[in-house]
């Protein structure tokens, strides 16, 4: 379907076929979802024993009985799980609650109220201070940055993780600038892996931005490979070399490795970084749940057990994302109205229509039973100027309900552009 | 030993002997802590069958799979099971992670950086804020106002719950205040519970405070009686007689039940209340751990099972506070040198000593290898005024090691209380 070139008679034609099949679809009564990126129950086994694997033995390695309290920052050996999986010492780790999210937010609203590190000013007491978003990008990010009242900047996501030669440009000119989101590993939405290149150059921000810049490295898809295990550059080994190792503060968990909603997250940051974190965790936590790490520990042992229990998630997730690149290939593979991402891992396809569509197509969609991604999401503030991108997100829905749920939106993205394409 | 009648030479031969006593003592290397109220071994025993409870199947009642996203404010039974703890409607309760204490803070957090209910202002808007905090009273509440740079005004925490007519003068002439800390059951340290007359009161101060006015009432020990089940008036019903629903938020939680580390916490709010609540919780969560709940179900069920289970903790808790005030009785029974309290639930007692005698007292076993909870940390600031108070924390320690612990304890008390005397 290439609509450049199409005459007025064929756009009509399509148009007529396509109502009726829009029309027809919208009579099934269809009740589909592609919204979030959740595993599927199907994964959610994998992780099962994880419920009585204590055998009722509740002493972690070293020796802490895990069912009091005590241990603000987690087990031993969690942190050298951890640390093993960001590449970084076990010092530099602290382990949470199931919510690497939180962490996060913590992160921000500790930065916000009370400062980062020795030197640094409360965010809240500096005016106006920004952060930069690579769009498009994952919405419970931007939601953080805009609680507080942080002013969100927009950088095109390339291939290679952000523009940096934007990025660059923006903390040169912009003082106020004090961090940048970032998912470096199979990008939400877009899959993309930061190249070595952006890996470095972000590291080496931390010479030309403000001291209490904090770059918020969200590894969530580290291990989430479809096939094989590709790299990413190691930021903790770049800031070393940079001396910029309190510029960045790294986050992951087992929310996509055992359970969702019940994992384990962890944060790799500097010595001090971490130092000023605990200060004001403790105030607000008696310490994570250990006994939920003693069960990951047991589950997933080290990083070999990891990759192997991740290869499981892998071979039921490729079906699911080889079912959407279907459906888009078959529809699109030869036409002008669409582009979209092949990603190797994490948990997102990031879809674009033509130019003013995307609103238009998720509308379209859920009149007809599919539930999408709102249009926007994937931008601060919701804001896509473009209004053309969609996150597909393929994880959660049986094989059968996504090839349903693609012919929905693969009638509904022809129908709008076509449609568009007669009115201009 | 009755110090103001004793003669000079007296409480030479007193001294003198203490200070053999005390000698002998430190020649033991004891190594022996009276610190912080966390359950023994043999409590967190009674819930070992939590692991592996749910027998592979991880639905909920109502049909929730608990292992995956979703569900912001808890599971549907889980509520109902607070809400009946609480005696409030499950439409008011919210189920948190495994810290009442993170719910709390939230609760002051949100209220400081975004405002509570619909008209408040956010508390960092107002200029100076203040707290009335009954004393002695818990330290990890007034770290948590301490942390956001709110002012704590001490308030005597009498037998019957703090002093009403002080609280409320307070309240009527100094229009800072902006809430108060309560532990109305078995209150930490003293064990005193609120009387009906000083829970209504409480009920009331929403007619005369701020609109933004919050009173934070921990119930952190609503089931654990050491003997019979005392009541405490509801204080719901209270406010919805004077019409000030929205001026209490109460909290509770199973880390005294189950696991102190990995229990589950819950809120109970005004509708209102607990809206605005969850709209900043949803940018800081995924959610609570739903797998931990559908757990903590299917061990303690239902108000009944709960009670039973609360039983077999009081049947541990009870020898050791009896060992405390034994201890107590038989130095101090006939003397004029110090006043406790034998509280009937909870975690603590409550000591006095001369004033001007707490810290050295604290530093005196510390060299004799007691840990005691430091001097003054029952105040806000850690400012003891009249440097009397102390906290024995017996739950932890074994029959044994409490035993020892005290006998170090009256040496010290006495040793201090006589140099003292004699210096005076």
């Amino acid at each position: 379907m290439q609509l450049s070139s199409a005459s007025q008679d064929q756009l009509q034609q399509w148009a007529q076929e396509l109502e009726q099949q829009y029309a027809g679809i919208r009579e099934q009564g269809l009740k589909l979802d592609l919204t979030r990126g959740k595993p599927s129950a199907d994964q959610l086994d994998l992780a099962n024993a994880l419920d009585g694997d204590l055998g009722g033995d509740y002493r972690a390695p070293d020796g802490t009985d895990v069912r009091n309290y005590g241990g603000l920052d987690g087990l031993p050996d969690m942190k050298a799980f951890a640390a093993e999986l960001f590449g970084v010492p076990a010092g530099e780790v602290l382990i949470g609650g199931n919510s690497s999210l939180t962490l996060m937010y913590q992160q921000i609203q500790f930065a916000w109220t009370f400062g980062v590190g020795k030197d640094g000013k409360a965010w809240k007491d500096e005016g106006t201070v920004r952060f930069l978003c690579p769009v498009p990008g994952y919405d419970r990010h931007f939601a953080v940055t805009e609680e507080f009242g942080i002013e969100m900047i927009p950088v095109p996501l390339t291939e290679n993780g952000p523009d940096m030669d934007v990025v660059e440009k923006l903390i040169a000119e912009d003082k106020s600038i004090r961090g940048m989101w970032c998912v470096p590993k199979y990008s939400n939405p877009t899959g993309c892996i930061y190249s070595d290149e952006t890996v470095d150059r972000i590291a080496a921000l931390g010479k030309i931005a403000a001291p209490n810049f904090r770059v918020m490295w969200d590894n969530a898809y580290a291990v989430h490979d479809l096939d094989e295990a590709l790299p990413l550059a190691n930021i903790r080994e770049a800031c070393e070399k940079h001396g910029t190792l309190n510029s960045v503060v790294q986050f992951a968990s087992t929310s996509k490795v055992t359970f969702a909603g019940a994992g384990v997250a962890f944060m790799a940051a500097s010595q001090e970084n971490l130092a000023r974190f605990k200060q004001h965790l403790g105030i607000a936590s008696i310490g994570p749940d250990k006994v939920n790490q003693l069960r990951h520990l047991r589950l997933l042992k080290d990083a070999g057990a990891l990759r192997a229990h991740m290869k499981q998630h892998a071979e039921l997730l490729r079906p699911r994302f080889d079912a959407v690149l279907e459906a888009l290939d078959t529809a699109f593979g030869d036409s002008d109205i669409a582009e979209w991402t092949r990603p190797r891992g994490g948990y997102f396809v990031s879809f674009n229509s033509r130019p003013g569509l995307a609103g238009e197509i998720v509308r379209l969609a859920k009149e007809a039973g599919v539930v999408l991604t709102p249009a926007g999401a994937t931008f601060p503030y919701g804001k896509d100027e473009q209004d053309r991108n969609i996150r597909i997100a393929p994880s959660f829905p049986s094989l059968d309900n996504i090839r349903a749920a693609m012919e929905v939106f693969v009638v509904c993205v022809k129908l709008a552009s076509v449609r568009q394409a007669l009115a201009s």
